[in-house]
């Protein structure tokens, strides 16, 4: 399986943006890593290239039946000029998972890798150098056979993509006001919710803009089957510290495997804070924060590490944690994972993952 | 809302395919409908040209995140030589309540039907005549802002393509082969199966896999809640005859608004058959078979109009009805619909659109 990679440059480089006005996912750089596959013939012509447009037929598949996957990573630079990836092997597990919901054909995860280091290196001025700045990569792969049949594409393109993006939240973390939604419902046992492919984000759209309407800025997701036990929040996991536990929705199908998610729970085991995997229903939460036992909720995820949750809204009761401040436990695992990919705490777990660069300044 | 639409013809007309192997969805026309929406500025810019590829930017939401919807109609030609539309008010409805879900802009539906007329016109050559073919049209609506965050897109395409389609069934209509699906969910309530858009057909695909491998045609979809309740038959509705009386899934928020069904049940009404809009379990369909009182069970949609069952797999049980030949019932639905849709039987419902075009042979 293993492929040749090809690699052909841009003739005129980009200008680079301020960076202290990065924001997410607007800005990329000069290239990108591509590959064809072709029933029979599998992934072929790896090649790094110059950022361009991308042309398909308007009866590509892509356009019609959301046949698509995608992995969202970073790049982080250190303050001694290294190049760190955090957990990238676990992004290519949970795409192949990915792949297999969508019939989508695996992809060689090591090669993948291998492919994603030398687009880095070949972009490594892009990484930005501003206090929590990091260059997101953002892998995906589309169906691109020309064809209206429902039936799992015959061709695809994997693309890499990268961006570099500024601090999630201007003063390091913040914490966000959440609604809790009663209506609409992300992912239901037995559908796509634990693949990262489009049509969960495309159905999370409206429960966002009727909370965004409210002035919260996200949603926290309850289970589709009898609403009531808690699955993720915005495109993030969830925690809650409850008298002195930390609990998290279990992996119950039709929630994502979040890299985050998985590193904060080994970081609490290793820290002896007790934590536990289980059905959390917005009863108990609720019945928690009546009893004065609900100390933290934060969300998790690549873009944000950790996002603290202040406030709740549950229908007419609403629920202010911490008086609005961010925890404690937040706070702790926050500065560790970031210390970690920063190459400022010592990495005990073996979650770096080295890309070999020119030293950069 | 109203707009100009230019037209801009093909240099070249490609050769028409063999009638006799239409198959569906692989060739298209010489044209196309466009048009874009910015945002501040609406749907603007609609255009007839010639079919060509479209050329997005990788970052493209619509690659990403899923936010598309689309619809599926055709255009029949009369024995007359007359152009006919079977309810593409219907579908423009549908259309805008899909938009609606996935926080995509109100289109004019009268507008674009006009569109859709001009584009028959120019195309109409491409109209297939043999008995039993139709052009298949594809209305697509995709998200093309250049942004990775998770949000409405501020840009769409909107886009017709057409298709010239055979017979879905070579003899007419043949009875089909259903395995009942245990495992995976399309729909759930809340979320997005109400709505005509690409992550519930990619949802799909891979329960379609697992019932081709058993050599079953399509899935009888369950409800996403307790897997009872039956929902839709691979993308068809679904009817049966039981006792006399025709039942089916009522819209309960996660089952298209099939215009096939829809007229169904028009249909059915006038003829003073019973039928009931209604939930309806596996358990409960399983029974009437058991004491010989499932007469018949049919798909409905836009491809084959009608599509009769002549088995199902649940579990261990394998039910096969009227010898797996088609059902009295389903046969005169299926002649009435077709029948109208190709001028032989009288419109006493309303449901033809003619679309001008100078005379055909
Ligand atoms: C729906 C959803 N849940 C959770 C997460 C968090 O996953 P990770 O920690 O791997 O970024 C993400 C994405 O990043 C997501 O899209
Ligand atoms: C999921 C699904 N259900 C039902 C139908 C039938 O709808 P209609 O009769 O409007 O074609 C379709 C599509 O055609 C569909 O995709």
């Amino acid at each position: 399986m293993t492929q040749e990679l090809t690699v052909q440059l841009a003739d005129q480089k980009r200008e680079k943006p301020d960076q202290a006005n990065l924001g997410f996912g607007r800005i990329f750089t000069d290239h990108m890593f591509m590959m064809d596959y072709t029933e029979g013939k599998g992934w072929h012509d790896a090649r790094i290239t110059p950022y361009q447009p991308i042309t398909l037929d308007p009866s590509a598949m892509v356009f019609h039946y959301g046949q698509t996957v995608f992995e969202g990573m970073k790049a982080y630079l250190t303050k001694e000029g290294r190049v760190f990836l955090f957990r990238p092997e676990k992004n290519m597990e949970r795409l192949n998972r990915s792949n297999d919901r969508l019939c989508i054909p695996q992809i060689d995860g090591d090669f993948v890798i291998e492919g994603l280091k030398q687009l880095i290196k070949v972009d490594q001025e892009w990484i930005p150098t501003a206090e929590g700045t990091s260059l997101y990569i953002r892998p995906f792969i589309i169906a691109t056979e020309p064809f209206l049949g429902v039936a799992p594409s015959k061709n695809y393109i994997f693309m890499a993509i990268m961006s570099p993006v500024g601090l999630y939240y201007k003063e390091g973390i913040a914490p966000v006001k959440i609604l809790v939604e009663n209506e609409f419902v992300r992912a239901v046992k037995g559908g796509t919710g634990e693949a990262k492919t489009g049509g969960n984000y495309a159905s999370s759209l409206k429960g966002q803009e009727v909370a965004a309407q409210k002035n919260y800025s996200q949603v926290l997701w309850l289970d589709g089957v009898e609403k009531k036990y808690i699955e993720e929040v915005g495109s993030m996991n969830v925690f809650f510290k409850i008298d002195g536990e930390v609990v998290t929705p279990a992996l119950n199908g039709s929630i994502l495997h979040g890299v985050t998610r998985d590193s904060v729970i080994q970081l609490l085991k290793h820290w002896n804070v007790p934590v536990a995997e289980r059905r959390v229903s917005i009863d108990e939460i609720a019945e928690a924060y009546r009893n004065g036992k609900l100390e933290e909720a934060f969300g998790t995820g690549t873009a944000a590490v950790i996002s603290p949750i202040g406030e709740f809204l549950w229908g007419e009761e609403k629920m202010v944690l911490n008086g609005g401040q961010t925890g404690e436990l937040s706070k702790r695992i926050y500065d560790t994972i970031t210390g970690i990919q920063k190459g400022a705490e010592k990495d005990e777990f073996g979650w770096i993952t080295e890309v070999p660069v020119s030293e950069l300044k």
